[in-house]
């Protein structure tokens, strides 16, 4: 019996742990692939088209947002990324369930274009927390952590737009989380093969 | 942090194992009770007051219907059961999580009560199988038991209600998925004590 897969969306404020928790989780549940984007940046040494992202020049990614080809997409430092609807779809119908990480606001996107996809909401502890991890990462400048802090704290009152939450004060005990939310979802009457349960209820007339 | 909790239903037609799945699951999750049900029914020897059932009169039966105390009642060989929704509604309060087992009628009714239950549909792997659990059970003529497999199969089409369905084709297997979808719906933000968050979030002016 072959159930649909779906999309997983893990999203939250930045510095709250999406992609260490998403490497945690990948090798734990087989059927689980992550969502690989579109971007306009250059291709960096070793990175694989198709693999890491599909390299797109901007012509093209211009292109795909006119045919509503992205299930979101948003400017980071000059360069745009984008999620390729037709991949997360031939994927979901091939039975894998799709995950991937993205920021608030991009998630709130993705509800509007696959209302069906699973949102979960990632948090650090405390937002003291949060500001800990970003000055350990040392990529911003303390202005710019200041600012990051209060547009998170704003951001927070999405929450209620998201399916679960996972407060993320200890990676074992997120990913065991966010486990337990994709094999649960894996259960739903909604994406089950009807007609398979169907086919096996038939009776036998003998 | 305390988040509310919430009724889950575990339904299936008779044979299904329901009462064995909830036994193997309950000591496995700190914060789950089973729901109490009401009885007209007198009390067998050993059976407590409260604990195995609240034993109540005819009158007062009919006094819980006409004010809607029930989520779920219905007739079995001449006695009444039902669901009090005050036992179910005091636990959910409190954070825990209230499992019950109820054919699918009950379930329906239930769904009208309490939209927001969560609703598990448990099926044998096959129709001859669940043939076969019945027959051994031994408590229904052949004939009876012909007669309950057709409505089963009817049933199955209620399938389509149900949040969640669990296949219980091992009992081990059947329980992890019962623990896994329990554990997940505890994360679902519709449940979460969001001003406990928030006041988390609170930066604090240091």
């Amino acid at each position: 019996m072959k159930a649909k897969g779906f999309l997983i969306v893990l999203s939250g404020p930045s510095g709250a742990g999406k992609n260490t928790l998403i490497n945690h989780v990948l090798p734990r549940i087989p059927n689980l692939k992550y969502s690989v984007s579109a971007t306009t940046r250059a291709p960096r040494p070793g990175e694989v088209n198709g693999v890491d992202y599909f390299f797109v020049s901007d012509a093209e990614f211009d292109r795909m947002i006119a045919n509503n080809q992205f299930l979101e997409w948003a400017v980071f430092v000059g360069n745009r990324y984008g999620t390729p609807r037709s991949f997360v779809e031939e994927q979901i119908q091939q039975g894998y369930t799709v995950i991937m990480d993205v920021d608030i606001q991009g998630a709130l996107q993705i509800r509007k274009q696959m209302p069906e996809a699973v949102l979960v909401f990632l948090l650090p502890p405390t937002l003291d927390e949060l500001r800990k991890r970003l000055n350990k990462r040392g990529q911003d400048a303390l202005e710019a952590i200041a600012k990051r802090l209060e547009h998170s704290a704003k951001e927070l009152e999405y929450i209620v737009d998201y399916d679960y939450y996972i407060i993320n004060d200890d990676l074992d005990k997120a990913a065991e989380r966010l486990v337990t939310i994709i094999n649960a979802e894996q259960c739903r009457v909604a994406r089950a093969d009807l007609r398979a349960i169907q086919q096996l209820w038939q009776r036998r007339q003998d």
